[in-house]
């Protein structure tokens, strides 16, 4: 059981961890307790290749004997750029450690269980839900190994994104826009190819659809591919600066992003990119808006996306149908491993 | 007020009427009573160019002087094939008139008023609910002065009906497809193009999707196009016969079909037939069964459907959303001169 000093505690170690930058490590707040509960030190993690929120503490005080630590992670268990710090703690000869959340990582867990074969009193799970809502986007990453990715686009009934000679607006109405803005500003970054770009210059913000004033919260704008992007572009006035990619490894873009501590991306299109998203299996979450049209001709809202026979259609589970004014938004998830439904006649029999 | 005996002499009328063959000409039926209530003759409306269900009936007696003649749908007063039923019942010598339904035409319309002007008592909208239910379709395709048109296909959620190399087997699952079967048996008619005989050879049957078993009601299979249609072709075992249409000209398709009786015409496809009758603004119902897959590539469950820049796109109005196991049904229908929504902003911006 934890004390009421704990909990305080480990509510001031989860501000302390906001405090560091977001980038591929996961945000963690330590503080260092007397045994009658009088903070000793503060720390948190400031970013990749520095000292983890414990070691951070600890490096505050001449001696932590008798202290008890209280970490909004398990302690990591393994030797990074920087020592393990259950071995730091160890070493400092805390009496005991209080987390709230267990590290999901194969590598660095079992710090705890290094903790308990110290000697050492350990209590888990503090704040746990806090620990976690706070930490979701990364431990979401970190489970895919890279950003979680959401693909958008907004089509017609029929599938197309514009009309046969290119014009586009508008499929989808205020509302389903409206929706598009509140959805960016959850994002961490937001994602087009350079063929956006060129045609349509996007602005790329999170706003109010009807009064354009910008909301609190802006994704980094991203653009992916080698064309330039127009000194004059829109995106430049973005008050994230913009990060442009010249290359068509999603992977290594992903990976940058997640290096960054951009963990939520979403990816706006335009038809190629999305596809390319799509096709090399980066899309966790497909979002589909549905204006009740009908367009017909080329200009399909996904291109190819290395489907070439039935067999290997991408199959999704759709999560949810809105009616967002006149058009429909599904949302859809990979189905995970669902077989096709097998085959006794033609479609048309 | 009509009187019991002829509230059931109407009931009767309508069996008689169900009697008559379906044809561009509303099936209808009709009694004589003597004064007292005895059925004196009975007629229907065999199809064109005979004689009209009063007429019919006024054939079988000598002299109609004081009956009472009881119709399905208002005595007509135009000159026709035949003569206006009105001046039939006036000369006949009926004394009173009693019918179920107005006639929705122009030209035949104003029999009631003839009648009265002529001193007969007239009795409307007796049994009229019963009469517009079994007149329903024809109703709907006298207004449209063609038959009721659905056009129907499958695809995934971008809007594709095949992989690229043709395979679309199955895109939608067994609950969609027992749904189509069960519409189709709503049918008076099914139509596909010659590419859907030629590349599935359908059955065209409105069965259990499970054992097979044929539905009471079958549609009439339809073929359009200019090629042959294979003299194996599975639709020459359709316990209706096949009619092929060898041209593309669908208003004069339509017009046939209106000819036969065939008031509800559920369009199956393929993609190239679809988007003709969408082209051609003869779409009245839309049902779109979306599959939680995506394809990508060159096969879209829609081609060209004549829309060139967006301000052309077709608008229509959903009317349900249903889930169909894993997959979704729109029904929609043409919105009723709905303007595009207005311009202010790039889609993607
Ligand atoms: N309906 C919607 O929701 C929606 C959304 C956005 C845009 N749009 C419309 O889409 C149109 C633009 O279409 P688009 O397809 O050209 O735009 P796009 O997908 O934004 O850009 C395509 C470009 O992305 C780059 N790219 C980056 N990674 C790639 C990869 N892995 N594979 C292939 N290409 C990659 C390539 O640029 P480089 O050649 O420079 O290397 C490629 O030409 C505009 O008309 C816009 O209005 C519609
Ligand atoms: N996803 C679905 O719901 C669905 C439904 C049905 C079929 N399919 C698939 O669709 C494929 C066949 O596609 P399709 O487009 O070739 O088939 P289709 O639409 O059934 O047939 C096309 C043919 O219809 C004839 N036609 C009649 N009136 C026409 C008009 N006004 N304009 C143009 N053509 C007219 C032409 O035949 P002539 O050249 O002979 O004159 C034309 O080649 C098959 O692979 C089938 O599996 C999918």
């Amino acid at each position: 059981m934890a004390t009421d000093a704990e909990i305080a505690a480990m509510r001031r170690a989860l501000e302390l961890a906001a405090r560091g930058r977001r980038t591929r490590n996961p945000q963690v707040g330590a503080l260092l307790l007397s045994p009658s509960g009088e903070t000793l030190a503060e720390g948190w993690h400031h970013g990749a290749g520095t000292a983890h929120a414990e070691v951070d503490a600890l490096s505050h005080l001449g001696s932590a004997a008798g202290a008890t630590a209280i970490v909004t992670l398990e302690p990591c268990n393994h030797t990074g750029r920087t020592g393990p710090c259950a071995e730091a703690l160890i070493a400092a000869g805390v009496a005991r450690v209080v987390y709230a959340l267990p590290d999901p990582g194969t590598k660095e867990g079992g710090g705890a269980e290094r903790l308990r074969a110290a000697g050492i009193d350990v209590e888990a799970g503090v704040l746990g839900d806090e620990a976690r809502a706070f930490l979701d986007p990364w431990l979401t990453a970190r489970e895919l190994d890279r950003p979680h990715v959401t693909v958008k686009w907004a089509q017609s009934l029929d599938g197309r994104a514009a009309a046969a000679d290119g014009t586009s607006q508008w499929i989808t109405g205020p509302v389903a826009r409206a929706d598009v803005h509140r959805r960016r500003a959850e994002a961490d970054a937001i994602v087009v190819g350079t063929g956006t770009v060129v045609a349509d210059d996007p602005a790329l913000t999170a706003r109010d659809s009807e009064t354009s004033a910008l909301f609190q919260a802006q994704p980094v704008p991203v653009v992916i591919g080698t064309r330039a992007v127009p000194p004059s572009a829109r995106i430049h006035a973005h008050p994230r600066t913009p990060i442009v990619h010249a290359t068509h490894d999603l992977a290594a873009v992903l990976d940058d992003l997640f290096d960054r501590g951009l963990y939520r991306v979403f990816v706006e299109g335009g038809p190629t990119l999305a596809s390319a998203f799509l096709a090399s299996g980066f899309a966790d979450e497909v979002l589909t808006y549905i204006a009740p049209t009908l367009i017909g001709g080329p200009r399909a809202a996904l291109t190819d996306i290395g489907v070439t026979t039935i067999s290997e259609q991408r199959r999704f589970t759709i999560t949810s149908v809105d009616t967002l004014g006149d058009d429909l938004l599904l949302v859809a998830r990979p189905a995970s491993g669902a077989p096709s439904p097998s085959a006794t006649e033609g479609e048309m029999s």
